[in-house]
């Protein structure tokens, strides 16, 4: 029997204008769930969610070392990034190192996520190219695999191709269950997507603060992701971005990763716990409300973090005048 | 007790990605229910998608015939329009016309929805004014009624102005409610929002389809609303928006408009009809898709239109290089 799911209000004036809700899992290294909300055995996709757990291929093959990258490049493997300058120039010059460049990136290209660099190359009339994507260091990770190891580079995004298939082997291994009969779909950056339930996602992110049942090498490599994306929480994001603005304050206790349809994936390495929460009808606000509000049932911030957090963690509903109208956060009744 | 509600699932590969739950009601004029899903006696703030009945007293105060306007400015007070250049500037043409300018307007600024608009605002560096808020038409009726019958234009947005207490009245006439103890918020434009049960405001659709019920002036002024949304669907929201296309390629048989926080309006007058659609979570995708639905089981489309339509009305989701990952639709099950 599985928990209520946890519910999110969007209120507006007198009235819950808006519900959502959210499944979402708190997981140890040794998969004991700590707190659930919701049917935490639906497989879900991790989308760009899981890429932490996509990292560590790029860092355990030893291609991280042989291209001498750092705790930004490594940051970027993980990133959703907005596309600012600093996130497009270290991508180039990442795949300059590997030998490649933008057009042996797959992902497809989309303007920028951060307005002022949107505004910069409209202003500018010049069309974004694939490096501008924010899966964009994921790809060049897949890709200096790739390079490191010998194999082919074009078509890394097809299930069938070696990368993907490692990255399977890691899937597996990491969330502890035989991948090949599970859903499988495309992502919007073009590789191969895969249906988890999302308690053993959580238990993949506990993985990633608490390695203690990694192989020995996957164990390094962990550390050395999630410190890097601690590290680095601008290259993992963006100016603002919610999971950028709570690894940036609340330094060095979590790293936190967006994915698209409302998925999160957070790593406490203190705690060692891991969790990931879906926001079942795929919106991000909500995702974000559910990750406050489980990160404040967990401790993670102090009075001073809190305070700072309060409008990221239920933030105000605006109208166009920059008036407060409502409100987003969790239900003030547990369950519906 | 209710029936289930209308579920619109999002699919990626094989499996149901993200999952909404919307509440629905189609009625006829005397408040008749045809067709429902989920609890309609819930209070739902209309927002935009209520537009046509606010338009309502622009017609019957004399308003619109002192200032000689036509289809194009009544289509535009019922608009969510997407900014482009013939809405802004009849907008513009508009509010001279009875003496006044953009900077009357109170809803605030915001850059246009249409891209190639905003990508032409942004080239030009220029920043944009009030007239480019999607609600500038319906201000802009509000004004014309205002200075029509004499009163200050100051302040029109206030609960407590002529403008928004003859609105209120219009609203408890058509939704047969005393609304004066409403739930109540502020919408994005500033103007009051107040929850009406959904069931309601599908009957004060229908009662535009269908003027029977309504007091001979408002009648008439319901007539030419409608009539006047039909006519210039492209008023009403703009290049390729989901309501202006279905009122396009449906030309006649329906008028639609869409509200923030996933709601929807439809006007049948072939069948006298009105509906009303909340997506629970507050998306416009699983409004649409819920939308679509309806006017499907209603048999509005023939055909040819239903062919013309399919990708909007059970749209593909589409990855960053255009290829089809899966397709919003409603849910194979009638419910969850």
């Amino acid at each position: 029997m599985s928990h209520p799911p946890l519910i999110i209000d969007v209120t507006r004036g007198s009235l819950v204008e808006s519900r959502h809700r959210c499944i979402a899992a708190v997981a140890g290294p040794d998969g004991g769930v700590v707190r659930s909300w919701g049917d935490i055995e639906q497989p879900v996709y991790g989308r760009s969610a899981i890429k932490p757990l996509l990292a560590l291929a790029l860092v355990e093959t030893g291609a991280a070392d042989a291209f001498g990258l750092g705790d930004a490049e490594i940051a970027l493997a993980c990133a959703s990034h907005s596309g600012e300058p600093r996130h497009v120039e270290t991508v180039r010059a990442w795949l300059r190192r590997i030998g490649l460049s933008a057009a042996d990136l797959e992902c497809g290209a989309h303007m920028p996520y951060d307005e002022p660099s949107m505004r910069a190359l409209v202003a500018a009339a010049q069309t974004p190219d694939a490096a501008y994507n924010n899966c964009s260091g994921k790809h060049t990770g897949f890709l200096t695999t790739a390079v490191h190891l010998g194999e082919p580079t074009r078509g890394y995004i097809r299930y069938e191709h070696p990368v993907q298939q490692r990255l399977l082997g890691v899937l597996e291994q990491v969330c502890g269950l035989d991948l090949s009969e599970a859903p499988r779909g495309v992502d919007g950056c073009g590789i191969p997507t895969i249906g988890i339930p999302l308690g053993n996602t959580a238990m993949a992110m506990a993985r990633l603060a608490d390695p203690v049942e990694l192989p020995p090498e996957r164990a390094i490599a962990a550390k050395r992701v999630v410190a890097a994306m601690m590290a680095e929480p601008y290259m993992v994001g963006g100016r603002g971005e919610f999971a950028s603005v709570l690894m940036e304050e609340a330094a060095g206790k979590l790293a936190l990763k967006p994915g698209a349809e409302g998925v999160y994936a957070g790593i406490l390495p203190g705690q060692g716990l891991g969790i990931c929460v879906k926001a079942e009808d795929g919106t991000s606000r909500a995702a974000q409300a559910a990750v406050g509000r489980i990160l404040e049932e967990l401790g993670v911030f102090d009075a001073a973090e809190r305070r700072a957090l309060a409008d990221r963690l239920t933030p105000p509903v605006l109208n166009r005048v920059g008036l407060e109208v409502g409100r987003i956060r969790p239900a003030e009744k547990a369950a519906f």
